[in-house]
């Protein structure tokens, strides 16, 4: 019996929490996992890096895919924490060692230096790869054999791409606001999503992914700036709607500040708004979380799909899904269709 | 039968060519090969983590010896060049893309603040892993295992130290030169060697190799930055006198900047010089690039050691060990322990 193939969307820790509990569910399907991630990153360490050294990719959420989908052996989960690692600051008032330091060399630059603060390691590693190997997806299978990964990760696009949204204010007031970072973090509605460019050059393996697909699988995430840009890429959402797949859509537990005012049914909804052609079969939600299941369901219905409720948060009460009950959730699902 | 376990000391290429060669002789000989490295370079990539992360320790030498010990596995292989690939300098002209590549992120800063260029990922990887894990050891295990090592890469001392030379100018003047990368291209005559601070802490896992070894091997390498420095760490220096270990010296093929002057006698010589109690069993020398074997032969005898002249060089008539022939002239020489 052949694997079923998945094919997970997004990007951040959303994607995260989708991959580790495919992991989860891997135990009892034989799963070939393959994640398609988001190239809109211009915050943080990826952000400097397309500033400093016009990265091709930001590699921040293509790093945390491959470190969710690394393997148990101890060598590669110790990478993927090295590749997780983010250089410390150094102190402007770094005490001097004990003893037996030895002299410090002298200081030709001050601590305003310490440029590799705040990078992930994982980052610079990839940068290099890409630098080195000239082809991202060569590049990202590397990476993926030095984690053990379990799946393999692709780009939504072969080059970086940036977001940009029309964000209605409380006022009514109608504001553009570009840049992923910004228009997560934009106080409003956002009234349109659009990449720039509106049309990016689409890796070939993604779109091969898709169409040979078992399962699609949408979300979690932060919906505008990690769910919806992968609907935004023509030839993707193509292969998207065009694939025999089934689909899933993995609702959030909580609105978070991009979505703040959104419903969850509304959330359904602009996947509708974004891609009209787009069919979805199944929509999972924590039973806890979701509140009145109707509006939702109806929603759900209304994108031809069926929803299923099941608790797949934390047990702690914080709204994060829980990688291991989402996995066992899955499992039910997308051994279905066999 | 038990490994015959070897300790190679050393620094940069020359290091690299030894532990080249080493793997070229594990395939006749079972060996267990460890390095130990100089920890004093303060030039290019490491110097510069060195002023602006206060580094531990220097990683460039380090991480050449990790990737000359890299086994053939394919994707050991692309671990090992990606650990010596370097960050390309930005253009500070780059042309724009020509088509579809997108909008660049409005640049926040200009190219000058291009830090990553010239930096080894290899060194960044190793000083991210130093960082996360506390442990310079740990790390190190942890980056040989990345590369499928075919041996052990450890520190000469547990933290950075400095080199500190006087040196003797052609008019007879003395000064005192401080810094490996000053002392390596310093013109004059070397009539001092010290490390700085002059006993630094030693790395125990690098003391019990010493003890342990069935071979000791000295050189190739720049001979007081890469060499001797190993001689002048009190410890390990006591370490390699009580050895049970029979020692090898593989002497460098032609002089560089900092022995310029310095006869190919003149290098055993200052073994003794820095480490009287040194006592030596074979020198291996390239027969054609010795010169007159005559003095060698007695410096070696000096020392107790017997010379061997092999062919070791590269054939295109360069001073460049060839890994190959120094390898296969190994071969004999440790083998005959047992």
């Amino acid at each position: 019996m052949t694997a079923i193939r998945v094919v997970a969307f997004g990007g951040g820790h959303g994607l995260s929490a989708s991959l580790r509990a495919l992991r989860h569910s891997a135990r009892d399907l034989d799963l070939d996992i393959t994640a398609i991630v988001t190239v809109g990153d211009d915050g943080g360490s990826s952000g400097r890096l397309r500033v400093e050294r016009d990265a091709l990719l930001p590699p921040g959420d293509l790093r945390q895919a491959l470190a969710a989908l690394a393997d148990d052996h101890p060598t590669h989960r110790l990478t993927a924490s090295l590749m997780q690692h983010r250089f410390a600051a150094m102190s402007m008032a770094m005490p001097e060692p004990a003893t037996g330091r030895g002299p410090r060399i002298e200081r030709r630059a001050d601590r305003s230096q310490d440029t590799l603060a705040g990078h992930a390691v994982g980052n610079l590693l990839l940068l290099g790869l890409i630098e080195m190997l000239g082809d991202p997806v060569a590049a990202l299978d590397h990476a993926a054999e030095m984690v053990g990964a379990r799946g393999r990760v692709l780009p939504m696009a072969r080059h970086a791409v940036g977001i940009e949204a029309d964000v209605v204010a409380a006022d009514g007031g109608r504001v553009t606001i570009s840049g992923q970072h910004s228009v997560a973090v934009a106080d409003g509605r956002v009234a349109s999503l659009r990449l720039v460019p509106a049309d990016p050059p689409v890796c070939p393996e993604a779109v091969e992914a898709v169409r040979a697909a078992d399962w699609l699988i949408f979300g979690p995430g932060s919906w505008y700036t990690s769910v919806l840009p992968h609907l935004l890429v023509p030839e993707l959402a193509a292969a998207i709607v065009a694939s025999p797949a089934r689909r899933l859509v993995t609702l959030n537990l909580s609105p978070d500040r991009e979505t703040a005012g959104l419903s969850t049914a509304d959330h359904l909804a602009a996947l509708h708004w974004y891609l009209p052609q787009l069919r979805v079969d199944t929509v999972l939600a924590d039973a806890k979380w979701v509140g009145e299941p109707e509006p939702v369901r109806a929603a759900a219905q209304a994108l031809g799909a069926e929803l299923v409720l099941v608790p797949v948060a934390v047990a702690d009460g914080s709204p994060r899904h829980d990688p291991e009950s989402l996995g066992a959730a899955l499992v039910p699902v997308l051994g279905a269709t066999r």
